[in-house]
């Protein structure tokens, strides 16, 4: 078993607009040394299969089937062994 | 300069439903093996101060006032030097 955690990033050519409002929402509370704000996502599961090249093209399908956004986005993840009784 | 790297996270606690529906997703796509799928916030930028505990509290007031909800979400960062040419 695998816990695995995702990061999803646009890249860097696409627009935040996102990113742009939050940072204008800074700029309103006097933060105003914050730039370049750009908006991805974390994402963490488990995966239950035990040979790490199966449990990689899982990841993988569900990344780039699901999770991430393949025209805008970029995905990268890690994977640690990990049993339930961790937690 | 210092460029920053938020991630946030929900409580473990705290219900995560875009998640449940997210891994309901990858079971119609024959992912069967994925759990626990807890979605967080990935976010990036810069401050652009040189003292670095004035950065610190200006990285700590932009998390917890704008972009994790402190009722049900954790942050954490990470700030590393950085010189706008290097991109």
């Amino acid at each position: 078993m695998y816990k695995v955690k995702v990061t999803i990033k646009r890249r860097p050519s696409i627009l935040d607009p996102q990113g742009t409002a939050i940072e204008k929402g800074a700029e309103n509370l006097g933060l105003t040394n914050i730039k370049n704000t750009r908006i991805g996502k974390f994402i963490e599961f488990t995966v239950d299969i035990n040979d790490k090249t199966k449990a990689k093209q899982e990841v993988e399908n569900y990344c780039s089937k699901l999770l991430a956004n393949p025209i805008m986005e970029d995905f990268e993840y890690t994977l640690s062994e990990w049993t339930p009784s961790e937690e």
